[in-house]
């Protein structure tokens, strides 16, 4: 780059700088008139009774309220007694099936994980920060492989499955975070059908964006994983995951396990003694508002005509700013757009974004251990701000991508 | 015991059966006339923003929002930034804290318990059954240690505590399920200055009947454990629990656990890649109807006038009907009553009970593993059937005891 260009690139940072902002791009959150959709959710009819008769705000139901099992069911594409309806976090389930794992075995009879001398899990990259540090703080290595357009490398995911430690994969298999990607019909029936050395292998499939679609007509659609391996003969294997986090309340929505008779069978027996029961009260409230998939289809495309135009907007900045510099992701749901920097920039893209006012998500955090081989992948989330409030980000965004990359590549 | 008054017994007992009644007494749970006193918390007044300005519908907050740290603070005595405000159950918390022991250990650098071959935990009995069956899933062994008026027997634990694979001991150490002993002064001191050969001792203090008393002015007080183990240069020992299940809704509470700040710091740490928040709507629905001891005493005198009569009930029937013949609590508050009934009966009068229609919690259920080594011990639990209802079983009780009793010591 000729050093006026650059000059003038810096020029304009700095006026940006100066005008003092501060804003917050970190984190997939809704923005407020997302959550303001659910608000009919709070008013009580105060009929508290559950279809099987129960008293919600009782004790009762550990595994969950039938109309709940039979919206998640619908939701995971399960039949409803193959769910477990939890609280406000699918992320704990997660948490809570494989801390059982690894204190009881994922089945009676196998050798729980903590007495193992190591544990593996493969981790498609870039993926979810919160999976890859659960995963370190439970003591489980991590073995990335990178996700392309389809899925991951599937050829790299078997060879790695016939590792005897390698006992699991943990993803989000549709829009996913931060991709954007959706697993073809092909990854879905390689990763149900492959040899594994574990004969406990465990798939968390963490399909928190199941209904989170932009467009009403130009949608992903992902294969059931559960129906899938229940042919290839390997129905325990898979662990389906959701939540109305992103449907409802971040803060205060219900989520859900589908799962094999067997593997239900296991996990209700040890959720006996680890609780009484979950909120029943927010399970029944969630299914007189949402009762059932069309009804949270309706919801959701409410949710799209507000975070539609943020996706389209940083999209258009893209293409018009940047074209030529790095490429990007072009999502048709979920919660990121992912730009792909070139090489060796992403860290200093982000910190040229904070010192002039702008948080977006640490570069390196879509990979174990925040380590980014490519030093690439900036994961952006247009949807918590205001629409007024990502255009300023986007202002900034393109010069800190040309100042970086005119620094490293000059 | 003269055949024909047996032959009466029995007559009488037949004649109840005979009635076809399906009573159920198993479990302390709420009557529905306590669930509705709560039911003005359901009213949103549609602020959601908490004291620290988090809108409570969104992420964050991992830890709790202040007001509800403020709330618990003030139940467990401790103060407010030594909380951690969870879900709807502190059996849940209490089963976090000991699943990160297991794979994490208790603090950074103790090794985990899980790969340590063997995790004894003190167990006063009788107990509550599902602190057992919670040890027994996460494969901890259990020492029975016998409750007197002030608590366990000291000595017994004191002993116990030398044993290094003894890491912890669990109790309710107020209005005892199901004993209703509340520990004096002294036993709290002993159980905060004893030698404990592991020093990552826990004692897990589920104080889930803190505020829970029968009378104004004849109540049970305990004495804070937190203080008296910092006093001895202890304050990492106790983790201290308690919700508001029996305060607002069994199934749709919050819950908290209070510690030293060294124990804080590493549950949070734990906690947030465990989970993004918890239910933050419940605990500010909750802040508002309850702001703080004073309110909540207030309600609980509510639920004592609804209670306090089922209670008396119980006492006058056993008192009337069974004197000599094993003998019985008298709780000044909690959810309980304690039957001991002569040796070896105990097994028996909860089968004839359940033969004639009335489910009380299984014989043997207080202690682990469901061995009773006397065979003595019933929990009656007053608070779920109406007076009406209760006033049935309590016809029925005092005749299974008689025939039990005649049978074994005829």
């Amino acid at each position: 780059m000729e050093s006026n260009k650059l000059d003038e690139l810096w020029h304009r940072y700095e006026a940006f700088k100066n005008r003092g902002l501060k804003l917050d791009m970190s984190r997939g959150k809704p923005e407020k008139a997302q959550l303001d959709l659910s608000l009919p959710m709070l008013e009580s009819d105060y009929n508290f009774i559950s279809e099987d008769g129960i008293d919600v705000r009782n004790y009762g139901d550990t595994t969950g309220i039938p109309e709940a099992k039979r919206l998640f069911g619908e939701l995971l594409g399960i039949p409803a007694n193959q769910v477990i309806v939890g609280g406000n976090s699918s992320i704990n389930l997660i948490h809570d099936a494989l801390t059982r794992a690894l204190i009881c075995g994922p089945m009676e009879g196998d050798t729980p994980w903590a007495r193992i001398p190591r544990v593996k899990f493969i981790c498609p990259v870039p993926g979810y920060d919160w999976h890859f540090h659960m995963c370190e703080t439970l003591g489980i290595q991590m073995l990335p492989v990178q996700l392309g357009a389809s899925g991951p490398d599937m050829e790299e995911v078997e060879r790695l499955a016939l590792d005897p430690e390698v006992k699991g994969f943990i993803c989000n298999p549709m829009y996913s975070n931060p991709s954007g990607i959706t697993y073809s019909d092909q990854t879905v029936d390689r990763l149900a059908a492959m040899k594994t050395a574990a004969p406990d292998f465990r798939i968390i499939w963490d399909n928190a964006y199941c209904v989170h679609h932009l467009y009403e007509n130009d949608r992903d659609s992902l294969k059931n994983i559960y129906e899938a391996c229940a042919a290839c003969g390997n129905a325990d294997r898979v662990l389906m995951f959701a939540s109305t986090s992103k449907i409802t309340f971040a803060g205060g929505g219900i989520s859900a396990m589908g799962a094999s008779p067997a593997n239900i069978a296991r996990h209700t027996a040890l959720l006996t003694y680890q609780l009484v029961c979950y909120d029943k009260l927010n399970q029944l409230r969630h299914t007189r508002f949402l009762p059932d998939r069309a009804a949270v289809e309706a919801h959701m495309a409410k949710h799209a005509q507000i975070i539609r135009p943020k996706f389209e907007y940083v999209l258009e900045v893209l293409d018009s700013e940047l074209s030529g510099i790095g490429s990007w992701s072009r999502p048709k749901g979920g919660y990121f757009i992912c730009y792909y920097a070139p090489d060796g920039c992403a860290r200093r893209i982000v910190e040229l974004c904070r010192e002039a006012g702008v948080t977006l998500t640490p570069a390196g955090s879509p990979y174990p251990g925040g380590f980014d081989p490519k030093d690439s992948t900036i994961r952006i989330a247009p949807t918590l701000p205001p629409l007024s409030e990502l255009k300023l980000v986007m202002e900034l965004f393109p010069l800190a991508v040309k100042i970086a990359a005119a620094e490293k590549y000059k």
